[in-house]
């Protein structure tokens, strides 16, 4: 459950509390140049700190377990783990009987009978996307020269997105948003028929990173009011350009070399400190909460470089599919 | 590629022009009675016939190959295979060379180097969810009494479906459509982190039927507008239950026993007879097209029960799996 | 379950005396020449006829019922059935109460909870290798130079295969044998640390050959009394090449360029018509039985040709995982 | 590739000489009782000090990084990690280009196109094994009452097994070894056909374990030169108990409640001190070599306690999928 991919394969773990989170990736191919300072730029972009995001604060350094040696990936498994420091777990200890409306916790208590670990979210913390940033540089330099960009394009319903996070401040309250990720210099043929199509792996992937909760390609929605002579896009090339791109570079769930665009849509974040209702399940009556602890109140600002690196996974995984035809 | 699922599994195979499409169901458990008038209703429902479907006519009737015997499952893969016979090759031969805009037809030659089938959108034809809609109904029956339903909600833009089909007939022209689907009676726990949400194996499973281009759960892009506040459903049960059902009946990943909700966007068929701009790849000329044949003009409407079935099919995996740690 | 390989990918259906037993073979690349005619010369081996084996005669000829179109295959998915014609499923119905000793009867009723189709061994019976016959002559074409060779090199004990069967005929008994299995033309490299070694793989796919009971690669068991300069095989090449191989082709896991050489077990078949010693589960009482019914009696002679397609499937599979890293 | 299972699956990383070997375990239930004391036993079996072991001190103290916690597993991924500390890489340079006999040197650097690390064997040191003697104290808890006993049975040829060390010092050569394993209380209906049955999945899990070359169940090679009437077992009881158990306690590939029994052959060490002829693969130029280093000299030693892990893992994801139909 906790592992994605069939060649370039990641397999995810750790809790927000506990020693470590972390990663393995494997099936990346050996001679790729690879340093623990490669991964800072993307780290430090989906890092706290920014007006909006928690006051939680971890170094995110990266260890490499194995996979590398003399600065290069060895062909072999690559782990790569994440301490972590700046931890306390005693703003979790009420969510055991009281779960927060939003959040996970009353279906983690339920699935796992008691047992998972809930502080700080537990296994379902957004900390464990460090991993999948990991992965996500390494798989950039996998399909260079495709680049990928993902962008937060609105927030909390506007464009000016400083003013939204600043109301947000001010209301006390969090809000979500929108990304866009366009990816350019695709080639034509990555995604494969008929279960795992380009928006199959990508919305597979982007919908584990918790908060989001939609998914279009293209002109997405939009293209539900659309007639066929309006959405499709006239080929203009041998290449395969097109003039318009609604279908967002993917026709029957294949790229086909235009740029491959999506948007998702982040929900805001469920930990807030007003008042809300919820249950104490051990008591089974209805209790007012207001939750304390450090969070995020725009997560959807951290989010942009955690979908690159999903695409990223997705692109170099499709490109080493296609090699085995080849 | 072309299998899904992990302990309820299918694989599916098949061409829209070549002996038969089929499916492969494995992992489904002994003792579930099934015969193939089961099998009707649902493949009514997705069958041609209706204004604003095509005039190609199969019986679609299900041969068992395997699997069934004396009326009941028997543990072992139960495969399942539909005749093509109403088939008309002749209206494809020129888009070897001429692909439609917004059709596979492009990138299924380049990747395939030339040797797809491309008569009647081969391996990417709609036809190949008669296999789906099959898994769909057996995996009804192990999901009971979670009860999935799909309708169309909007066809072109309107929510007079019969009216939006009318325009499009009179201006020749197809349209898309949003489809809605609810499941009731949900358990809670279903799903699994990190990889395999709710959200992300039912994206998955969706994505791979042709034409759909969005899914979104719950309150879905309009959560990106909302706050904490207004998005967080209040608990009100032990049981689980929400006052509100913004989540779409899933937290974490996990469902959470309100109704799980999402919708699709169906953008409207490819192939139109309009005039289109094109490009001749053989000759590298720009070209006019105007595709012929016999197609749907909104394939949204024999979208619904293939969503059900996309749906149903990744429950019962997830309540297979969900018993291996009970 | 009913599924084999990660890129070459095989799903395998059918009971013997359904209405046919099948195989679709996934990732195999586009631009194979492949007709059903190419299949005669295994499943020709692959036949009963020969003295020792049984008497049911299929024609066992192919359908292919997609993923290969105009003498080429098209890169999706592969589906090839083989209808069951010649059924007698009479002499099978007392071993729902009375399982056979040495076969899979008890087995299957208790795994199933009496659901299974027991006729001719239901889907546990040796006609499913059909399938994997089928996609062995695809494999080859794909490993080529790579050429597996199989042979039965023992039966009953003894070196002369034939004074070996009469024995058994005359003595109303069924034997076992040992098969040798050569690669030659091997390339380095194929396997993959740390738990799909070559040799994990070829023993997981044979071990699912009816009767298979052991199997050893290089000098296999005598390895065991050997010591270390006895055993290491001196390497007198650049290319990898060994004076000696009693690595049997593979080190590490991997192949390193000499032949790839393994040897199996094949056990007596269990349906024999001596009488044996049995209980009637329903009477809970012991039983005499004696088994009618047409059999192999020495089931052995008709496995080499399966042998070698489980081999040329693992190393198709092999060398296109290869290439992902290439 | 270095993952293993469907539910209960294991991921494997690490390199001999690098900073950590380990392993992820995902799929296990929550709520069993676990901590770090729980494996001194089986760890302390596999290490090595034994008289004929390597002279390489680890402590193999296992760090839990994910998965537990407050001594129990959590049902999210078990990440366990074992630091590499008594490491003397500088033996090892010279395997770069003179690769030793019988060891993965030179299918490593082809393979890997000189990027893996070789210091230590690497990533195909007997030393990734510690994972898996890992998963398996949590496996033998799952399968629990099934109880996993692995013996060396012979070493060197001998059934004195001190004295055959006693003689392979002397000679300063290595010796290779049987292991026997036998599983009591077994349940009826474990394994899955076709591709999955009991012997496949042990066999494929065992022959990933560094220097087996052999495997045979209940009978094994001796089964070919038996006959029908001499090697099926009579049943005997409504359980399924048999007089005899020649099938090692498996019949169509699923276990049949009586004991499980299957025997490997481990070949000699291939690192040895004594003079041995290789080909300088820069040079290309034949040379001899005598291989310093610290190296166990009869490996069978210590791989009881493996197999026992190898078995246990099998079967408890097996258990775990039979619950998916129940």
């Amino acid at each position: 459950m906790n592992s994605f991919g069939r060649i370039f394969k990641i397999s995810i773990f750790g809790e927000s509390h506990g020693r470590a989170v972390g990663i393995v990736i494997d099936g990346c191919p050996p001679g790729i140049a690879l340093a623990e300072k490669d991964l800072e730029g993307d780290l430090a972009r989906r890092k706290s700190g920014a007006k909006g995001t928690t006051s939680r604060r971890e170094d995110d350094k990266p260890v490499f377990l194995s996979g590398v040696h003399d600065g290069n990936t060895t062909g072999s498994p690559i782990a790569v783990i994440f301490h972590n420091a700046d931890v306390i777990s005693s703003d979790y200890d009420m969510f055991k009987d009281v779960p927060r409306p939003g959040h996970a916790n009353f279906v983690a208590k339920k699935k796992y009978d008691g047992f998972s670990d809930i502080r700080g979210g537990g296994h379902f913390s957004g900390r464990l996307t460090l991993g999948l940033v990991t992965a996500g540089v390494i798989a950039k330099k996998i399909i260079n020269p495709i680049d990928v960009k993902a962008n937060l394009i609105e927030a909390g319903g506007e464009k000016n997105i400083d003013k939204a996070i600043q109301k947000a401040i001010e209301n006390n309250d969090s809000i979500g948003g929108i990304i866009e990720c366009r990816s350019v210099n695709m080639p034509v043929g990555l995604g494969e028929p008929f279960f795992d199509s380009v928006e199959s792996l990508i919305s597979h992937l982007v919908f584990s990173i918790p908060g989001v909760k939609a998914v279009e390609f293209g002109s997405g929605f939009k293209a539900a009011a659309m007639t066929g002579i309006q959405h499709n896009d006239p080929i203009i090339s041998i290449s395969g350009k097109t003039k318009t791109n609604h279908a967002g570079g993917i026709n029957g769930g294949i790229t086909n070399s235009n740029d491959l665009v999506f948007r998702i849509a982040v929900k805001p974040t469920a930990s807030i400190s007003k008042t809300q209702h919820t249950i104490n399940t051990k008591m089974a009556e209805m209790v007012d909460l207001e939750v304390k602890g450090r969070h995020d109140l725009c997560i959807a600002l951290r989010i942009p470089v955690i979908v690159e690196a999903a695409t990223a996974v997705v692109l170099a995984d499709f490109m080493m599919i296609n090699k085995t035809i080849s």
